[in-house]
């Protein structure tokens, strides 16, 4: 068999503020492979299917100096991320060709060799009735994260408010709904009036499009809140602190404004005197360390509530092709996305 | 019987950084009382006998139109904070003459009349073999702070590392005697060589002089830390997220360093990339909302043990006259002081 092209996206230069495609990411398609005879020497061969465009990419887009618990991309490499895909060829005992892969360490290439499974690369048991975009969402990181960290730090009481920006995302959406069973009153944002729609079907009290409504004035309305899920940082982070009712639980997911802030990444509580009176406790979720104990549930009530249809999934906004990477990058940092942003590279 | 003076310390200017005697504060003499036929209408007279000078005053100097837990002070108008007093004359039928009186509620002035007993101040049942200032140290505020927070918050376990910035304080002297009660590493930092000889006296593993050893190198060496005890922000602050163990909690009881600075308060993290990987938890601490539930276990507890010499009390910085009030406030916000700042107007 002749060589095949093999695509790839490159990290080209580390951002100032928000990531730029062509220049913060390079598509790269001089490379080609021969699947049929390129060595594994010992290891397998993976084909990508689905990679997912998550917001935590951001924060590996910078100088290796810089301290982090998640490596930072090499200039001149793959981009690196969550994504699914499948066993081609296989000299390693414990990887059957023709096995689904699904978790960490996915390169932002059409084809690639590993040794083993890395760690957080796990067998992907795929349910026919799901979509495999799910893996990387309801199923994937996001739906996990969002699981794991409402049962460790929510302390939800019925009756008690949450508010929740970015609630069509795949971490938001799941964060809603275990919230509703928990008998809370929602307040949730989103970026469109599409989204705004689908967290009313979610069952959301308070939804609202954060683009055209003022955040801190609807907190101000239907505050204050017991419980925020951030994932978005900077003003909406210092509005919900403003709000906080006493003895609220802050879950810090993410803080796209701030790491995408040109210059300084701090993280910055404008009015500390208001939240020293009210025992507030802010959580920062580390999703590796708080996942592996929720697991075992997660697995067994998750996917069939999936099928069933008493979980819904988020929107997705899927685009096709290796060469939509650097774009898609871009409008994940943005907030441009229609829902979880995916890009597929093939179904099998 | 003829009018003797009543001084008293008003409020006179909001400070832009440290609180400065004579501007921010001014002792008035100028007023007079007749002990005898001062007017109660119903209420009762109180003799001031301790002023506790707190770090928390800060936080009062400040504009009214400014949100915070604690009532702005009004320019023109006596200081007011925990103090001590004796009960001289009462119409009040549940206020006895000859009663102590501890707590919240005690105006910067010899003596003034109160209706009833205000939110926060209770009767004092002095235990002969303490000095009365016990009662605004490790029996008052500082001391019951310490250990609802170090209950409802440390989750301390064995073996792991505490760090307690201004552990010669009455806050940091009762935290640092609970976590090792608990089995703690215990590192901790005061002002001066006398301070430092006090930590070491208290069981501390690593007690240092921070005005001449690098907290920050301190941490590196000897954390990573799993506790941090909070009162003093900025740097310090900084310097122990940055030295963050995984899963370590945050017990933040004040920011001295941040609501001194001039120009903004706002709480920095300056490097969030590295604890958003750490699940650290930081809990702001507000005593009058997490003292009630320990207070039978504390009154059983914390008099016995002080009396028996089990557990040790905080250095004491006492002077003596209300005209020390504002050398003594500054004096706190900048770290001088040799102990627990109180100002004894009198012993009966």
């Amino acid at each position: 068999m002749s060589p095949v092209p093999n695509a790839r996206v490159l990290f080209n230069a580390i951002p100032q503020g928000v990531p730029t495609p062509g220049q913060t990411t390079v598509y790269d398609s001089s490379q080609s492979i021969d699947l049929e005879s390129h060595p594994l020497n010992g290891g397998f061969l993976i084909k990508t299917l689905v990679l997912s465009i998550d917001p935590g990419m951001r924060t590996r887009m910078r100088s290796t100096e810089e301290k982090s618990y998640a490596t930072a991309f090499e200039i001149g490499q793959p981009l690196e991320g969550f994504g699914i895909g499948v066993v081609l060829r296989s000299e390693n005992p414990d990887v059957a060709v023709g096995k689904y892969l699904q978790g960490r360490g996915f390169l932002h290439q059409q084809y690639f060799v590993l040794p083993s499974l890395p760690f957080g690369m796990f067998f992907l048991d795929r349910h026919p009735a799901l979509p495999l975009t799910t893996y990387v969402g309801a199923l994937g990181l996001p739906g996990k994260t969002a699981w794991a960290g409402w049962k460790d730090y929510s302390r939800a009481k019925k009756g008690e408010t949450v508010f929740v920006p970015s609630g069509a995302s795949a971490v938001g959406t799941m964060v809603i709904q275990l919230a509703k069973l928990d008998g809370l009153k929602i307040i949730a944002s989103a970026g469109s009036e599409e989204k705004v729609e689908f967290l009313r079907k979610l069952g959301v009290d308070v939804a609202f499009n954060y683009k055209t409504v003022d955040t801190r004035g609807v907190l101000e309305r239907e505050g204050p809140i017991h419980i925020y899920w951030d994932s978005v940082g900077g003003e909406t982070f210092n509005a919900a602190l403003d709000n906080a009712a006493v003895g609220a639980r802050f879950m810090e997911c993410g803080q796209m404004t701030t790491l995408n802030s040109v210059g300084s990444h701090a993280i910055t509580i404008e009015n500390p005197m208001a939240i020293f009176g009210k025992s507030v406790s802010i959580h920062f979720i580390t999703s590796f360390l708080i996942i592996p104990k929720h697991l075992e549930e997660f697995n067994r009530v998750v996917p069939a509530a999936l099928v069933a249809g008493t979980l819904l999934r988020s929107p997705e906004d899927v685009r096709h092709g290796l060469e939509c990477v650097g774009e898609m990058i871009r409008a994940v940092q943005s907030g441009e996305t229609r829902g979880k942003a995916v890009v597929v590279l093939g179904e099998a």
